[in-house]
Protein backbone atom coordinates (compact mmCIF):
# COMPACT_ATOMS: atom_id res chain seq x y z
CA UNK A 1 0.00 0.00 0.00
CA UNK A 2 1.24 3.48 -0.83
CA UNK A 3 2.10 5.29 1.68
CA UNK A 4 3.85 8.87 0.59
CA UNK A 5 5.47 9.83 -2.81
CA UNK A 6 8.10 11.65 -4.68
CA UNK A 7 7.21 12.68 -8.09
CA UNK A 8 8.84 15.02 -10.52
CA UNK A 9 10.21 17.11 -7.54
CA UNK A 10 7.87 17.20 -4.85
CA UNK A 11 6.16 15.26 -2.01
CA UNK A 12 2.45 14.14 -2.11
CA UNK A 13 0.32 12.07 0.70
CA UNK A 14 -0.87 8.49 -1.01
CA UNK A 15 -4.56 9.55 -2.17
CA UNK A 16 -2.68 12.83 -4.42
CA UNK A 17 0.07 10.16 -5.84
CA UNK A 18 -1.19 10.28 -9.37
CA UNK A 19 0.48 10.54 -12.96
CA UNK A 20 -0.86 11.80 -16.29
CA UNK A 21 -3.02 9.10 -18.36
CA UNK A 22 -0.81 9.74 -21.19
CA UNK A 23 2.43 8.69 -19.78
CA UNK A 24 4.23 6.43 -21.95
CA UNK A 25 4.93 4.15 -18.28
CA UNK A 26 1.12 3.76 -18.99
CA UNK A 27 -0.11 3.72 -22.30
CA UNK A 28 3.35 2.03 -23.67
CA UNK A 29 4.59 0.07 -21.10
CA UNK A 30 7.91 2.23 -21.81
CA UNK A 31 9.76 2.28 -18.12
CA UNK A 32 12.15 1.01 -15.64
CA UNK A 33 11.76 0.38 -11.80
CA UNK A 34 13.73 -0.49 -8.51
CA UNK A 35 12.57 -1.71 -4.87
CA UNK A 36 14.49 -1.72 -1.73
CA UNK A 37 13.38 -1.86 1.25
CA UNK A 38 14.50 -0.35 4.90
CA UNK A 39 15.57 -2.32 7.79
CA UNK A 40 15.49 -0.78 11.38
CA UNK A 41 14.00 1.99 9.24
CA UNK A 42 17.46 2.58 7.55
CA UNK A 43 17.18 2.05 3.69
CA UNK A 44 19.31 -1.80 2.90
CA UNK A 45 22.05 -1.39 0.48
CA UNK A 46 20.87 1.74 -1.07
CA UNK A 47 24.09 2.00 -3.12
CA UNK A 48 23.13 -1.07 -4.86
CA UNK A 49 19.52 -0.75 -5.45
CA UNK A 50 20.41 3.09 -6.98
CA UNK A 51 23.25 1.64 -9.42
CA UNK A 52 20.73 -1.35 -10.87
CA UNK A 53 18.20 1.77 -10.76
CA UNK A 54 20.68 3.90 -12.80
CA UNK A 55 21.55 0.71 -15.12
CA UNK A 56 18.13 0.31 -15.99
CA UNK A 57 17.63 3.79 -16.21
CA UNK A 58 20.17 4.22 -19.27
CA UNK A 59 18.96 0.54 -20.78
CA UNK A 60 15.60 2.38 -21.94
CA UNK A 61 17.91 6.18 -22.21
CA UNK A 62 15.98 7.49 -19.89
CA UNK A 63 17.80 10.31 -17.97
CA UNK A 64 17.24 10.15 -14.23
CA UNK A 65 16.69 13.78 -13.27
CA UNK A 66 18.14 13.97 -9.80
CA UNK A 67 21.74 13.36 -8.77
CA UNK A 68 22.61 10.16 -6.51
CA UNK A 69 22.78 12.25 -2.99
CA UNK A 70 19.54 14.00 -4.06
CA UNK A 71 18.04 10.39 -4.16
CA UNK A 72 19.26 9.62 -1.40
CA UNK A 73 17.77 12.53 0.14
CA UNK A 74 14.59 11.72 -1.37
CA UNK A 75 14.83 8.32 0.17
CA UNK A 76 15.67 9.52 3.70
CA UNK A 77 12.70 12.34 3.23
CA UNK A 78 10.25 9.68 2.68
CA UNK A 79 11.12 6.82 5.26
CA UNK A 80 10.61 10.05 7.82
CA UNK A 81 6.76 11.08 5.66
CA UNK A 82 5.92 7.49 5.74
CA UNK A 83 5.18 8.22 9.43
CA UNK A 84 5.14 4.31 10.36
CA UNK A 85 7.05 2.58 13.08
CA UNK A 86 7.17 -0.41 10.37
CA UNK A 87 9.95 -1.33 8.08
CA UNK A 88 8.86 0.13 5.06
CA UNK A 89 9.32 -0.52 0.78
CA UNK A 90 10.87 2.10 -1.45
CA UNK A 91 9.82 1.73 -5.19
CA UNK A 92 11.68 3.85 -7.53
CA UNK A 93 10.26 4.58 -11.11
CA UNK A 94 10.74 6.35 -14.50
CA UNK A 95 9.34 6.55 -17.30
CA UNK A 96 9.12 7.59 -20.86
CA UNK A 97 6.94 10.60 -19.91
CA UNK A 98 3.91 12.22 -21.50
CA UNK A 99 4.24 11.78 -25.43
CA UNK A 100 1.86 14.70 -27.33
CA UNK A 101 1.93 11.90 -30.15
CA UNK A 102 1.28 8.95 -28.28
CA UNK A 103 4.58 7.13 -28.84
CA UNK A 104 7.49 9.62 -28.55
CA UNK A 105 9.84 10.02 -25.84
CA UNK A 106 9.58 13.46 -23.75
CA UNK A 107 11.12 14.61 -20.45
CA UNK A 108 10.72 11.60 -17.99
CA UNK A 109 8.34 11.25 -15.27
CA UNK A 110 10.30 9.93 -11.98
CA UNK A 111 9.05 9.07 -9.02
CA UNK A 112 9.96 8.03 -5.48
CA UNK A 113 7.65 5.68 -3.68
CA UNK A 114 6.74 4.78 0.14
CA UNK A 115 5.05 1.64 0.45
CA UNK A 116 3.79 -0.92 3.07
CA UNK A 117 6.01 -3.97 2.85
CA UNK A 118 4.47 -7.41 2.08
CA UNK A 119 6.59 -10.12 3.40
CA UNK A 120 6.33 -13.91 3.41
CA UNK A 121 4.62 -15.67 6.55
CA UNK A 122 6.87 -16.73 9.11
CA UNK A 123 5.96 -20.27 8.61
CA UNK A 124 7.20 -20.27 5.09
CA UNK A 125 10.27 -19.78 6.34
CA UNK A 126 10.65 -22.65 8.51
CA UNK A 127 8.81 -25.04 6.10
CA UNK A 128 10.38 -23.91 2.97
CA UNK A 129 7.88 -23.60 -0.27
CA UNK A 130 6.79 -25.12 -3.62
CA UNK A 131 7.60 -23.34 -6.93
CA UNK A 132 5.93 -24.45 -9.92
CA UNK A 133 7.73 -23.83 -13.50
CA UNK A 134 7.37 -21.63 -16.51
CA UNK A 135 8.82 -21.57 -19.98
CA UNK A 136 8.88 -17.71 -19.98
CA UNK A 137 12.23 -15.68 -21.08
CA UNK A 138 11.86 -12.23 -20.30
CA UNK A 139 12.33 -9.43 -22.80
CA UNK A 140 15.78 -7.61 -21.37
CA UNK A 141 15.64 -9.78 -18.55
CA UNK A 142 19.10 -7.67 -17.39
CA UNK A 143 16.69 -4.50 -17.25
CA UNK A 144 14.20 -4.09 -14.55
CA UNK A 145 11.75 -2.99 -16.80
CA UNK A 146 8.02 -2.80 -15.38
CA UNK A 147 6.70 -6.03 -18.02
CA UNK A 148 5.38 -8.27 -15.24
CA UNK A 149 2.41 -9.27 -17.57
CA UNK A 150 3.08 -12.72 -17.64
CA UNK A 151 3.48 -13.29 -13.95
CA UNK A 152 0.18 -11.43 -13.24
CA UNK A 153 -1.57 -13.40 -15.73
CA UNK A 154 -0.65 -16.89 -14.32
CA UNK A 155 -1.11 -16.14 -10.58
CA UNK A 156 -4.29 -17.77 -10.63
CA UNK A 157 -2.72 -21.11 -11.83
CA UNK A 158 0.04 -21.06 -9.39
CA UNK A 159 -1.97 -20.29 -6.51
CA UNK A 160 -4.16 -23.25 -7.91
CA UNK A 161 -0.82 -25.41 -7.92
CA UNK A 162 -0.12 -24.45 -4.78
CA UNK A 163 2.95 -22.76 -5.68
CA UNK A 164 4.43 -19.85 -4.10
CA UNK A 165 6.37 -18.24 -6.88
CA UNK A 166 6.66 -19.23 -10.55
CA UNK A 167 10.06 -20.23 -11.32
CA UNK A 168 10.79 -19.25 -15.21
CA UNK A 169 12.96 -21.66 -17.23
CA UNK A 170 13.79 -20.98 -21.12
CA UNK A 171 16.13 -23.43 -23.43
CA UNK A 172 16.33 -25.87 -20.70
CA UNK A 173 18.01 -23.91 -18.47
CA UNK A 174 16.47 -22.30 -15.08
CA UNK A 175 16.49 -18.33 -14.81
CA UNK A 176 14.57 -17.16 -12.17
CA UNK A 177 11.82 -16.44 -10.68
CA UNK A 178 9.02 -13.88 -11.28
CA UNK A 179 10.86 -11.49 -8.98
CA UNK A 180 13.54 -13.39 -7.70
CA UNK A 181 16.83 -15.09 -7.89
CA UNK A 182 17.41 -18.66 -7.76
CA UNK A 183 20.13 -20.91 -6.08
CA UNK A 184 21.08 -24.30 -5.55
CA UNK A 185 23.31 -26.63 -3.36
CA UNK A 186 24.58 -29.43 -4.54
CA UNK A 187 25.97 -31.11 -1.72
CA UNK A 188 28.16 -27.87 -0.45
CA UNK A 189 28.66 -26.61 -3.86
CA UNK A 190 26.60 -23.71 -3.98
CA UNK A 191 24.95 -22.96 -7.83
CA UNK A 192 23.22 -19.74 -9.30
CA UNK A 193 21.82 -18.93 -12.87
CA UNK A 194 24.59 -16.00 -14.03
CA UNK A 195 22.51 -15.43 -17.97
CA UNK A 196 19.17 -13.61 -18.84
CA UNK A 197 18.44 -12.78 -15.46
CA UNK A 198 17.83 -9.68 -13.12
CA UNK A 199 20.63 -9.66 -10.89
CA UNK A 200 19.40 -9.32 -7.15
CA UNK A 201 20.61 -6.95 -5.09
CA UNK A 202 19.75 -10.09 -2.18
CA UNK A 203 22.04 -12.38 -4.95
CA UNK A 204 24.55 -10.06 -4.53
CA UNK A 205 24.63 -10.41 0.01
CA UNK A 206 24.35 -14.49 -0.28
CA UNK A 207 27.10 -14.41 -2.96
CA UNK A 208 29.51 -12.02 -0.18
CA UNK A 209 27.94 -14.37 2.91
CA UNK A 210 29.33 -17.71 1.38
CA UNK A 211 32.85 -16.57 0.86
CA UNK A 212 35.10 -18.98 2.63
CA UNK A 213 31.90 -20.86 3.83
CA UNK A 214 31.27 -22.72 -0.07
CA UNK A 215 31.98 -23.25 -3.48
CA UNK A 216 29.80 -20.78 -5.34
CA UNK A 217 29.00 -21.15 -9.09
CA UNK A 218 27.36 -18.81 -11.49
CA UNK A 219 26.46 -20.37 -14.43
CA UNK A 220 23.88 -21.71 -16.40
CA UNK A 221 21.89 -24.66 -14.58
CA UNK A 222 20.09 -27.30 -17.07
CA UNK A 223 16.62 -28.34 -15.36
CA UNK A 224 18.17 -31.65 -15.36
CA UNK A 225 20.37 -30.60 -12.85
CA UNK A 226 18.03 -28.86 -10.84
CA UNK A 227 16.10 -31.96 -10.29
CA UNK A 228 19.65 -33.38 -8.61
CA UNK A 229 20.02 -30.51 -6.01
CA UNK A 230 20.22 -31.41 -2.41
CA UNK A 231 18.88 -27.91 -1.35
CA UNK A 232 17.17 -24.75 -2.84
CA UNK A 233 16.57 -21.44 -1.91
CA UNK A 234 15.29 -18.41 -4.01
CA UNK A 235 16.36 -14.39 -2.60
CA UNK A 236 14.81 -11.25 -3.08
CA UNK A 237 14.22 -7.93 -1.17
CA UNK A 238 10.80 -8.97 0.34
CA UNK A 239 11.40 -12.81 0.70
CA UNK A 240 14.91 -12.41 1.63
CA UNK A 241 16.60 -16.30 1.58
CA UNK A 242 13.74 -18.37 1.54
CA UNK A 243 14.19 -22.47 1.18
CA UNK A 244 12.55 -24.24 -2.00
CA UNK A 245 11.41 -27.60 -0.96
CA UNK A 246 9.26 -28.87 -3.72
CA UNK A 247 9.37 -28.01 -7.61
CA UNK A 248 6.75 -28.83 -9.65
CA UNK A 249 6.19 -32.53 -8.41
CA UNK A 250 9.87 -32.82 -7.59
CA UNK A 251 11.06 -32.38 -4.26
CA UNK A 252 14.17 -31.01 -3.05
CA UNK A 253 16.98 -32.53 -0.65
CA UNK A 254 14.30 -34.38 1.75
CA UNK A 255 11.74 -32.20 1.20
CA UNK A 256 12.38 -29.86 3.95
CA UNK A 257 15.22 -26.76 4.08
CA UNK A 258 18.38 -28.04 4.81
CA UNK A 259 21.13 -27.29 6.90
CA UNK A 260 23.41 -25.09 4.61
CA UNK A 261 19.99 -22.83 3.53
CA UNK A 262 19.49 -22.48 7.40
CA UNK A 263 23.15 -21.03 7.55
CA UNK A 264 22.58 -18.55 5.42
CA UNK A 265 19.11 -17.64 6.35
CA UNK A 266 20.96 -16.96 10.00
CA UNK A 267 23.86 -15.05 8.51
CA UNK A 268 21.87 -12.89 6.48
CA UNK A 269 19.82 -11.94 9.70
CA UNK A 270 22.96 -11.14 11.19
CA UNK A 271 23.54 -8.54 8.03
CA UNK A 272 20.03 -6.95 7.93
CA UNK A 273 20.06 -6.61 11.92
CA UNK A 274 24.06 -5.00 11.89
CA UNK A 275 22.40 -1.69 9.74
CA UNK B 1 -2.64 15.33 -27.90
CA UNK B 2 -5.38 14.32 -24.83
CA UNK B 3 -8.33 16.81 -25.23
CA UNK B 4 -10.57 14.74 -22.63
CA UNK B 5 -11.29 11.94 -21.00
CA UNK B 6 -13.91 9.39 -19.02
CA UNK B 7 -11.97 7.76 -16.41
CA UNK B 8 -13.64 5.46 -13.69
CA UNK B 9 -17.25 6.44 -14.27
CA UNK B 10 -16.44 10.37 -14.57
CA UNK B 11 -15.46 13.06 -17.84
CA UNK B 12 -12.20 15.02 -16.75
CA UNK B 13 -10.58 17.94 -19.37
CA UNK B 14 -7.32 16.85 -20.18
CA UNK B 15 -4.91 18.72 -17.30
CA UNK B 16 -7.29 17.03 -14.86
CA UNK B 17 -7.16 13.29 -16.17
CA UNK B 18 -4.86 11.34 -14.06
CA UNK B 19 -4.15 7.95 -12.21
CA UNK B 20 -3.34 6.83 -9.31
CA UNK B 21 1.26 5.91 -9.27
CA UNK B 22 -0.08 2.21 -8.11
CA UNK B 23 -1.90 1.34 -10.80
CA UNK B 24 -0.99 -2.24 -12.11
CA UNK B 25 -1.34 -0.29 -16.16
CA UNK B 26 2.72 1.90 -15.04
CA UNK B 27 3.69 -0.18 -12.14
CA UNK B 28 3.56 -3.88 -13.75
CA UNK B 29 2.63 -2.81 -17.49
CA UNK B 30 -1.02 -5.16 -17.17
CA UNK B 31 -3.23 -3.47 -19.35
CA UNK B 32 -4.64 -3.19 -22.70
CA UNK B 33 -6.34 -1.03 -25.23
CA UNK B 34 -7.41 -0.30 -28.20
CA UNK B 35 -7.20 3.08 -31.02
CA UNK B 36 -9.93 4.20 -33.25
CA UNK B 37 -10.35 7.24 -35.10
CA UNK B 38 -13.80 9.52 -36.81
CA UNK B 39 -14.21 10.25 -40.20
CA UNK B 40 -16.31 13.13 -40.48
CA UNK B 41 -16.84 13.29 -36.80
CA UNK B 42 -17.85 9.95 -36.63
CA UNK B 43 -16.24 7.18 -34.93
CA UNK B 44 -15.25 4.95 -37.88
CA UNK B 45 -15.93 0.65 -37.36
CA UNK B 46 -16.67 1.34 -33.74
CA UNK B 47 -18.25 -2.41 -33.19
CA UNK B 48 -15.06 -3.83 -34.82
CA UNK B 49 -12.88 -1.80 -32.11
CA UNK B 50 -14.89 -2.72 -29.37
CA UNK B 51 -14.80 -6.26 -30.26
CA UNK B 52 -11.16 -6.25 -30.05
CA UNK B 53 -11.17 -4.75 -27.18
CA UNK B 54 -12.99 -6.72 -25.52
CA UNK B 55 -11.38 -9.53 -26.62
CA UNK B 56 -7.50 -8.83 -25.21
CA UNK B 57 -9.59 -7.26 -22.13
CA UNK B 58 -10.95 -11.40 -21.62
CA UNK B 59 -7.13 -12.49 -22.63
CA UNK B 60 -5.50 -10.47 -19.66
CA UNK B 61 -9.37 -11.54 -16.97
CA UNK B 62 -10.09 -8.02 -17.20
CA UNK B 63 -13.32 -7.16 -17.10
CA UNK B 64 -14.99 -4.16 -18.96
CA UNK B 65 -16.90 -2.58 -16.65
CA UNK B 66 -19.28 -1.05 -19.17
CA UNK B 67 -21.75 -2.32 -21.41
CA UNK B 68 -21.29 -2.02 -25.09
CA UNK B 69 -23.74 0.33 -25.72
CA UNK B 70 -22.67 2.68 -22.81
CA UNK B 71 -19.16 2.35 -24.26
CA UNK B 72 -20.54 3.66 -27.28
CA UNK B 73 -22.36 6.53 -25.59
CA UNK B 74 -19.30 7.44 -23.81
CA UNK B 75 -17.64 7.50 -27.19
CA UNK B 76 -20.11 10.09 -28.50
CA UNK B 77 -19.72 12.19 -25.55
CA UNK B 78 -16.33 12.63 -25.65
CA UNK B 79 -16.82 13.61 -29.24
CA UNK B 80 -18.40 16.30 -28.50
CA UNK B 81 -16.50 17.50 -25.43
CA UNK B 82 -13.38 17.25 -27.24
CA UNK B 83 -14.36 20.59 -29.19
CA UNK B 84 -12.55 20.13 -31.83
CA UNK B 85 -13.71 20.48 -35.93
CA UNK B 86 -10.87 17.94 -36.59
CA UNK B 87 -11.35 14.96 -36.61
CA UNK B 88 -9.88 12.86 -33.09
CA UNK B 89 -8.26 9.24 -31.96
CA UNK B 90 -10.33 7.69 -29.28
CA UNK B 91 -8.47 4.89 -26.70
CA UNK B 92 -9.79 2.78 -24.77
CA UNK B 93 -7.61 1.16 -21.67
CA UNK B 94 -8.21 -0.98 -19.14
CA UNK B 95 -5.63 -1.76 -16.37
CA UNK B 96 -5.01 -4.08 -13.40
CA UNK B 97 -6.15 -1.65 -10.77
CA UNK B 98 -4.63 -0.14 -7.99
CA UNK B 99 -3.19 -3.44 -6.11
CA UNK B 100 -2.32 -2.95 -2.44
CA UNK B 101 0.83 -5.32 -2.75
CA UNK B 102 1.83 -4.12 -6.28
CA UNK B 103 1.55 -7.45 -7.76
CA UNK B 104 -2.16 -9.05 -7.57
CA UNK B 105 -5.25 -7.78 -9.86
CA UNK B 106 -7.90 -5.51 -8.42
CA UNK B 107 -10.47 -3.90 -9.71
CA UNK B 108 -9.47 -2.76 -12.90
CA UNK B 109 -9.07 1.29 -13.96
CA UNK B 110 -11.01 1.60 -17.21
CA UNK B 111 -10.54 4.68 -19.21
CA UNK B 112 -11.84 6.51 -22.69
CA UNK B 113 -9.14 9.07 -23.93
CA UNK B 114 -10.17 11.54 -26.76
CA UNK B 115 -7.04 12.20 -28.43
CA UNK B 116 -5.81 14.69 -31.44
CA UNK B 117 -4.49 12.66 -34.50
CA UNK B 118 -1.20 12.18 -35.84
CA UNK B 119 -1.49 11.52 -39.40
CA UNK B 120 1.26 11.04 -41.88
CA UNK B 121 1.73 13.74 -44.42
CA UNK B 122 0.20 13.49 -47.83
CA UNK B 123 4.22 13.27 -49.09
CA UNK B 124 4.10 9.63 -47.76
CA UNK B 125 1.61 8.59 -49.36
CA UNK B 126 2.30 9.88 -52.50
CA UNK B 127 5.72 8.40 -52.32
CA UNK B 128 5.68 5.78 -49.87
CA UNK B 129 7.31 5.07 -47.10
CA UNK B 130 10.82 2.81 -46.35
CA UNK B 131 10.89 0.21 -43.63
CA UNK B 132 13.18 -1.02 -41.46
CA UNK B 133 13.22 -4.93 -40.40
CA UNK B 134 13.64 -5.81 -36.92
CA UNK B 135 13.85 -9.23 -36.02
CA UNK B 136 11.34 -8.90 -32.81
CA UNK B 137 8.19 -11.08 -31.65
CA UNK B 138 5.56 -9.70 -29.50
CA UNK B 139 4.67 -11.14 -26.32
CA UNK B 140 0.75 -12.39 -26.59
CA UNK B 141 0.88 -10.93 -30.51
CA UNK B 142 -3.06 -11.38 -31.05
CA UNK B 143 -3.36 -9.22 -27.87
CA UNK B 144 -3.47 -5.37 -28.04
CA UNK B 145 -1.36 -4.95 -25.03
CA UNK B 146 0.56 -1.72 -24.12
CA UNK B 147 4.14 -3.27 -24.51
CA UNK B 148 5.81 -1.13 -27.60
CA UNK B 149 9.19 -1.16 -25.38
CA UNK B 150 11.24 -2.57 -28.32
CA UNK B 151 9.47 -0.03 -30.66
CA UNK B 152 10.26 2.83 -28.47
CA UNK B 153 13.86 2.11 -27.64
CA UNK B 154 14.25 1.80 -31.65
CA UNK B 155 13.17 4.70 -32.94
CA UNK B 156 16.10 6.41 -33.14
CA UNK B 157 17.79 3.83 -34.69
CA UNK B 158 15.41 3.36 -37.06
CA UNK B 159 14.94 7.38 -37.67
CA UNK B 160 18.65 7.04 -38.32
CA UNK B 161 18.21 4.54 -40.98
CA UNK B 162 15.54 6.82 -42.77
CA UNK B 163 12.78 4.26 -42.13
CA UNK B 164 9.38 5.28 -41.60
CA UNK B 165 7.94 2.67 -39.46
CA UNK B 166 9.94 -1.19 -37.98
CA UNK B 167 9.02 -4.41 -39.81
CA UNK B 168 8.89 -7.36 -37.02
CA UNK B 169 10.61 -10.60 -38.42
CA UNK B 170 10.66 -13.65 -36.89
CA UNK B 171 11.99 -16.91 -37.43
CA UNK B 172 12.35 -16.03 -41.20
CA UNK B 173 8.72 -14.78 -41.27
CA UNK B 174 7.18 -11.77 -41.88
CA UNK B 175 5.08 -10.10 -39.21
CA UNK B 176 3.74 -7.01 -39.22
CA UNK B 177 5.11 -3.37 -38.14
CA UNK B 178 5.35 -1.84 -34.72
CA UNK B 179 1.67 -0.26 -35.00
CA UNK B 180 0.76 -1.47 -38.70
CA UNK B 181 -0.45 -5.00 -40.73
CA UNK B 182 1.08 -5.65 -43.60
CA UNK B 183 0.33 -6.58 -47.07
CA UNK B 184 2.53 -7.21 -50.42
CA UNK B 185 1.31 -7.76 -53.58
CA UNK B 186 2.83 -10.23 -56.05
CA UNK B 187 1.33 -9.53 -59.66
CA UNK B 188 -1.85 -9.19 -58.57
CA UNK B 189 -2.38 -11.66 -55.68
CA UNK B 190 -2.59 -9.99 -52.69
CA UNK B 191 -0.83 -11.60 -49.79
CA UNK B 192 -0.76 -10.68 -45.62
CA UNK B 193 0.29 -12.70 -42.79
CA UNK B 194 -1.86 -14.19 -40.77
CA UNK B 195 -0.11 -15.97 -37.55
CA UNK B 196 1.33 -13.96 -34.88
CA UNK B 197 -0.03 -10.45 -35.17
CA UNK B 198 -2.36 -8.52 -34.13
CA UNK B 199 -5.62 -8.07 -36.71
CA UNK B 200 -6.13 -4.94 -37.59
CA UNK B 201 -9.51 -3.20 -38.25
CA UNK B 202 -8.05 -1.45 -41.29
CA UNK B 203 -6.65 -4.84 -42.48
CA UNK B 204 -9.93 -6.36 -42.39
CA UNK B 205 -11.60 -3.22 -43.96
CA UNK B 206 -8.93 -3.73 -46.51
CA UNK B 207 -9.65 -7.07 -47.58
CA UNK B 208 -13.16 -6.95 -47.52
CA UNK B 209 -12.56 -4.13 -50.32
CA UNK B 210 -10.50 -6.54 -52.68
CA UNK B 211 -13.11 -9.04 -53.06
CA UNK B 212 -13.93 -9.71 -56.60
CA UNK B 213 -10.61 -7.34 -57.36
CA UNK B 214 -7.68 -9.64 -56.26
CA UNK B 215 -6.93 -12.76 -55.13
CA UNK B 216 -6.02 -12.71 -51.27
CA UNK B 217 -4.15 -14.82 -49.51
CA UNK B 218 -3.95 -14.73 -45.80
CA UNK B 219 -0.84 -16.60 -44.66
CA UNK B 220 2.73 -17.09 -43.38
CA UNK B 221 4.97 -14.69 -45.95
CA UNK B 222 8.95 -15.71 -45.82
CA UNK B 223 11.49 -13.11 -45.52
CA UNK B 224 12.71 -14.54 -49.38
CA UNK B 225 9.20 -13.68 -50.80
CA UNK B 226 8.67 -10.30 -49.24
CA UNK B 227 11.94 -9.49 -51.67
CA UNK B 228 10.34 -10.34 -54.49
CA UNK B 229 6.86 -8.82 -53.79
CA UNK B 230 5.57 -6.00 -56.87
CA UNK B 231 3.52 -3.93 -54.58
CA UNK B 232 3.48 -3.07 -50.75
CA UNK B 233 1.54 -1.51 -48.22
CA UNK B 234 0.76 -1.30 -44.55
CA UNK B 235 -2.15 -0.50 -42.71
CA UNK B 236 -3.58 1.25 -39.66
CA UNK B 237 -5.97 3.39 -37.89
CA UNK B 238 -3.97 6.54 -38.72
CA UNK B 239 -1.90 5.31 -41.35
CA UNK B 240 -5.11 4.25 -43.49
CA UNK B 241 -3.21 2.11 -46.89
CA UNK B 242 0.46 3.78 -46.51
CA UNK B 243 2.73 2.57 -49.40
CA UNK B 244 5.94 1.06 -49.02
CA UNK B 245 8.28 1.58 -51.49
CA UNK B 246 11.51 0.26 -49.71
CA UNK B 247 12.68 -2.44 -46.97
CA UNK B 248 15.73 -2.05 -46.01
CA UNK B 249 17.83 -1.64 -48.77
CA UNK B 250 15.84 -3.59 -50.82
CA UNK B 251 13.54 -1.34 -53.49
CA UNK B 252 9.68 -2.56 -53.71
CA UNK B 253 8.89 -3.05 -57.58
CA UNK B 254 10.13 -0.21 -59.39
CA UNK B 255 10.36 2.03 -55.92
CA UNK B 256 7.48 3.65 -56.26
CA UNK B 257 3.55 2.86 -55.43
CA UNK B 258 2.39 0.74 -57.76
CA UNK B 259 -1.46 0.70 -59.54
CA UNK B 260 -3.20 -2.24 -57.50
CA UNK B 261 -1.83 -0.38 -54.32
CA UNK B 262 -3.69 3.16 -55.50
CA UNK B 263 -6.57 1.52 -56.23
CA UNK B 264 -6.92 0.46 -52.99
CA UNK B 265 -6.36 3.72 -51.20
CA UNK B 266 -8.96 5.08 -53.84
CA UNK B 267 -11.25 2.79 -52.70
CA UNK B 268 -10.64 3.02 -48.99
CA UNK B 269 -10.68 6.62 -49.00
CA UNK B 270 -14.58 6.12 -50.68
CA UNK B 271 -15.49 3.98 -47.68
CA UNK B 272 -14.41 6.30 -45.23
CA UNK B 273 -16.14 9.64 -47.00
CA UNK B 274 -19.45 7.06 -46.74
CA UNK B 275 -19.11 7.06 -43.07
Amino acid sequence: MLLHSYINGNYYSAEKSVIPVSDLGLLRSYAVFDYLRTYNKKPFRLDDYISRFAHSAIALNLVIPVAKNKLKEIVSVLCDKAQTNEDIGIRFLITGGVASDGISLSSPNFMVLAETLTSPSGEKFTNGVKLMTDVYLREMPEVKTTNYRNAILKQEAKINSGAYEMLYVYDNKVLETTRNNIFFFLGDTLITPEKNILKGVTRKVVIELTEGLFKTERRDVAIEEMKEATECFITGTTKKILPVVQIDEIYIGNGKPGPNTRLLMERFEKVVAMI
